[in-house]
């Protein structure tokens, strides 16, 4: 199967750190993509951000329908564009958010969200009321970090991370951390083992979710809701993202 | 005060009747600038539509700010773009979902949504529980109308959408009814004629509620997660919406 | 149009400064009738005098109807008698509590309540989760002092409020402040430059939002719950308060 | 013990009722005190006389603490004036709405209620939610009787409420049934023998419950908010209720 | 009438304290019998012990049904086995849990639960959220005792348990304190007197809430899903527990 | 790696038909081991039935980890034991009513669950509020089908269960379908082609989820409340079951 790894951002760095993870996470058959947009923000800090950042994920998606991808995962913890993707695309799509918090809610009665902007911090709040995970979480913390930090090799974000996590164990009444940016996804296994609880990254989560889905051969439901978006005309210079018509492929 | 009312889709005959109904609420002292877009879809039925829809939202909150706007309704009844738009503006931003049901929940102990499509419903639900209005909506119905057919003079909409309020009032325990599309902008006086119970309309409410909050001097909060965006660089044809650095004017 | 400002105690100083703050908001064509009752309480500091303040809030309601009143505004945070009032009324009634946390839900992600006393919060938190505020109320303080308190200009009142709403925006990730108390209407403007966050009074607020539903045309839904109540006797000292028949005015 | 059955309307043979009921449902050392106030409506269908009957109730408190009652039921199906009463109260103070979904909720995992009147059917649902029974509730029911059709020997009531009750049974998924109004006091045994499943009455609900708490020395919390009301004074007609200093009884 | 206390651990002096409680609490013409079972865990510390312990906890029931006891009390604050044994059962079976709550909830708006170890605290968590008692329930604290510990005469277990009673009260916002373990069952008057507060015992509770229900005619209902199990065979040495044909006795 | 699949209840025919989804489902380098535990009841359609076979799955956990499984699905749609379980194994453990619903809430915006028996709602009801997922649900149906009666190659049971999904399809406006029951894991790819919506059945669901954890380094966390269970003492013949004192292998 083709699985294609979304980074919403266009920062190259991050994106060749989401696509290590989820290449070390895929399974011997499946063949990953990664990439990022040509258009849109370097990083997501603000609803702002988020929202010129689906633009991006959409045309990466259109490309991937057009490549045969079998399923896609969109790699930023706010889940940009989730549903539209998964109305855009037959195979299914997952939120690294979502992702990560299903996953953990599997291993531990409560997990506590560890992201970078306590400005963020409200953007997973709202994640975790509409995925009905209001039960599990415990807290949602915030490092004070801007994403691209943990970019700069130079920085004491590990470090910071970290503690952040150990607070979250102490403190929360959680067994287990869901790390709450997509550029940490190199961090899970260090810190799981710092802290002796499972660390769950979304990335790595995201990806075995798809394989999960494709290979139950659960595609997106196109009954309802999530179907095709109905073809009609786009003005101006996004007249290029307006919806064609397609055959049902249920 | 000045107040830009925004419709997120393209469609000239729309935005003239939000105009209308938007113009017709205002008071005296209100200058009320109508428009649409000049990039996006022509109306907005699906998460996809809703997902492109948001850039021509935030192009014409950014024309608002040069322009000096003091306060914004974003009226498609999903209320796309909602916090992005208000990171954006130093004013109040509402949506025209956000103020149809807040309003009708004044008047009645329940209200039921009315809107176009089925598919559309599952939007209206979202929202009904970001917003914390489980408690007040009793049902969200749909007339399988596309948006446009509001448009069309030779379509029986107007028969379909009053006989809809009809069922929602003899069988949901409903006191009141919110409009669920911009397009029904001009039909909440002749059905609540013909029902006997309120009908709310988000335009107008949107329009009220901005002028509220423009003259009690409460702009969007400019403290924490709705602050301006942080300013960065963003890639390729859409670098002309990257957020400048902006002085704090809270 | 005619709105009248109901404050359910009975202490003159605090109906003048209910009175003064709803003039203040009120639009150049609206007539502000404001008014204490003749029975109840001189504060409202328990569930014991709001239930009994309640008498005095439908005795205003009645002459206001006699009076032709377009709508009203309850002026005590704990919104006391506000569906009776709805039945008895023609037009709209907003209470203070129920106003001031509907708009602040516009301008924030999120608010905290800062009241009086520490037993009122139980009042506030019952509100919250009646209208459907729980995913927006941070948290609920109180300042310790009694209502009247805040009459007495010798008192440390302002100062302790102030602060109490610095650690309000300081600890509790909110982005705005709604004011606990109608004594309280004086002080948004004053707080709300000390702090720079958006600070919200019920009273303004209600006012507006009064004027909002009148100049849209809704008034309380005589469908269903909210109907005129059946006329029926009434017995001993309280009969004059019997509900007379009353043709259906819808 | 001495306990009080406070009927919160002013109809004697609804009283002799719910007399009827608690009597046969106390235990043999408890006294019953069976009364309705001297002031209030003649029946309770409305927001509005349910608000104005709460004064009847608490005159009714006050007297009973004189008289050295140990408990109180409020013997209607809106629970008016629950929580002033429990501040004014020593001993415990229950509802009959609580008591009847408290009870039915230890014998099934869900009960409908039959109520009245359809608009009695908001009240009792705002009680389901304040009561945290939105788990159990199946749903509300209304056999569009008035209040007083139930004291009528020569009316269909009895016959209209056993066969909503069974509509209950057959369409709702319930296993026990909640009776919604203080007049259907002598129905349980009657209905739940016809139909083969638990019938909960509030009344006799109500009276076990309270020697539950008396016999248990639970009384009213008075740490924190349900503390006897502060002394001050009160205006006009209803200055006799004003709370009066009392030593804290803890 | 006859009912049936079950330890659901099989240590002694534990069953022997919690009769003490029973018996204290019951009414004069109840019969208690108090037991444990012969099989199963000493204490019940973690899900896996509460597992197990259920099939104790339905021997007893299996036995008190045929010894002709009207109703029970499961005397653990995780409420084993409590649907199950509702199944079985003709009469009204209550867990401590579940009683200890509902009675809290009658006299004071809000209870902190103050439990043994820490990790026993997620099974209260789920009982509140269960038994509808979020809004209730302030906060649950443990001491971090083993549940043995209060079965040590020279353990400082009281005193501990009355310091965190105490530190609930100061800090929560709590009206009433809830004990969280059958072990508890002889402490609830002292720390009440010492704290002033209400303190509620599930054991006594208990006792209280199978009188309420017996005396009103109240069994479990056999309409739908607390119907005895249906006869099947069960294999093994479980097979003695294998439900029986049985009339239904409604 | 070796995962274990427990068919909680004792019918052989049954554990086939879920090992042959089980291994149908499983990636090539999973080891599946298929089991039902010795003891317990034949089919599970009740609490009781649920409560008993509880021990059953945990011979099984306890047998599993002596032989080195590296994860559990537990394959009864009641998720009997699930937290009991996951104290006693080192790796993960998931239910496969867990499973599905998870799953099925990656595809689509709402699905309904078609179960056998009508009293088996009530625990798929309960299981629904417990995982979160009460905003997926839409509704529970039932074909009042014995378990063991999709055992009977005769019966016309793939009939009803294919016609009350597609009842759901149509009437609950979902866009999955979630089947409520392990003996159907052989119907979802037929029901799912016959109505163009995913099915998601909990056995291959569940499968994947496991290895989706294993291959993640996940494991059950073992900090705080599923912390391996104390070591004690357990009475009469449950005494095998008695939990020994391990070391932390976190």
């Amino acid at each position: 199967m083709r699985i294609k790894i979304i980074n919403p951002n266009t920062t190259a760095s991050m994106t060749a750190k989401i696509g290590a993870a989820a290449v070390a996470a895929a399974a011997p058959g499946t063949e990953v993509v990664v990439c990022h947009p040509t258009r849109g923000p370097a990083s997501i800090e603000s609803h702002y951000d988020e929202a010129v950042s689906v633009i991006g994920v959409l045309d990466e998606i259109h490309r991937g329908e057009a490549e045969g991808c079998d399923g896609y995962v969109i790699a930023c913890f706010g889940d940009p564009g989730l549903l539209a993707a998964r109305e855009l695309a037959r195979g299914p799509v997952v939120g690294i958010a979502e992702a990560a918090m299903h996953v953990a809610s599997l291993v531990a009665t409560g997990f506590s969200i560890v992201t970078t902007l306590q400005r963020s911090c409200i953007m997973a709040a709202h994640l975790v009321q509409a995925y009905g995970m209001s039960g599990f979480c415990r807290k949602i913390r915030a490092v004070d970090l801007a994403v691209l930090d943990l970019e700069d090799p130079g920085s004491d974000s590990t470090a910071r991370i970290t503690q952040e996590c150990a607070l979250a164990v102490e403190q929360d009444g959680c067994g287990a951390i869901v790390l709450g940016c997509a550029g940490m996804a190199d961090l899970a296994g260090l810190i799981s083992r710092q802290l002796g609880v499972p660390v769950v990254e979304g990335v790595s989560a995201g990806v075995k979710l798809i394989e999960t889905l494709v290979s139950l051969g659960l595609r997106t439901s196109k009954r309802g809701d999530l179907d095709f978006p109905p073809a009609k005309p786009y003005a101006g210079d996004l007249s290029g993202l307006a919806p064609k018509p397609r055959r049902a492929e249920r």
